[in-house]
């Protein structure tokens, strides 16, 4: 496996398992049937924005992060960050390693913290993904995502410095 | 004073102060020197927003506010706003009475809940207003907002149920 800076022809990649994530409306607040050309432009065209994807021996790319600031201008030294790893590649370790790439993109770019402003609370294992690497839960916005399956659930807003190792 | 929604044309009343409070950059995450057009788009431009003027008797504008969803689709049922008072108006009241109407049209909107994800927390006037109209402070992530006068401060995330009564 490789990660990489994404090209613009990685998207033909991307879009058929960021498609089926979005549409499962678990984990992202897009609306589910949300059309290629808006995820193209939500995913790819961030203002400062970066995007990665991994990719196996065959170029074939099994998920992907996008990287950029989480305000404009006072706030941008601030990373905020999303990830989508294809359900068919689930379990090999994929997500863990695009996450330390991308925190090391991000100390390297300048940023001092990365904060995630939306993470459902019923998504378990990206919640111990990001506390196993460092990350603290500053709150919990009750009631704040409404889960196709679960009703409403809370976000979490996660949080860690950039430039230290993890606690 | 009246508070109303806003007009296309309100902008030209709205512009000079809001550029006089952005360029200050103590307060808001936008560049100090935002162009007209970018500001009218991020203030009056906002995906399934609405927004809001305080005029006075000769239909001067004294202040503006901004309602629109936090996140869209699965977090849509909570609101974002934002508030702009003229500094030439300061101390009439005018942000409590806009504060208020914009609480009460988020309501009556349907959403569940305001949240604030970056009050300055130097800004004391408005995080005191804020409480006293019933929101809590869920978090301060430190360092996030680079203040031109006194450097690396932290940014509030400020929260409160709607439809019910301030606590």
């Amino acid at each position: 496996m490789l990660i990489r800076d994404a090209r613009g022809d990685d998207w033909s990649g991307i879009w058929p398992f960021l498609r089926e994530i979005v549409a499962a409306g678990e984990t992202y607040c897009w609306p589910p049937d949300t059309s290629e050309e808006d995820a193209r432009v939500w995913w790819m065209g961030k203002a400062g924005g970066r995007v990665f994807v991994a990719v196996d021996e065959a170029g074939s790319v099994l998920g992907t992060a996008e990287l950029h600031p989480n305000q404009p201008a006072a706030g941008s030294h601030i990373a905020n960050a999303g990830f989508m790893i294809a359900p068919s590649a689930a379990g090999r370790g994929i997500g863990r390693a695009l996450a330390a790439h991308v925190l090391d993109e991000a100390a390297h770019d300048g940023y001092r913290a990365m904060q995630f402003n939306a993470v459902v609370e019923t998504n378990a294992g990206a919640i111990a993904l990001w506390q196993s690497l460092g990350f603290r839960i500053l709150a919990t916005v009750s009631e704040a995502f409404d889960s196709p399956t679960r009703g409403l659930v809370g976000l979490h807003i996660m949080h860690r410095m950039l430039g230290r190792s993890p606690s």
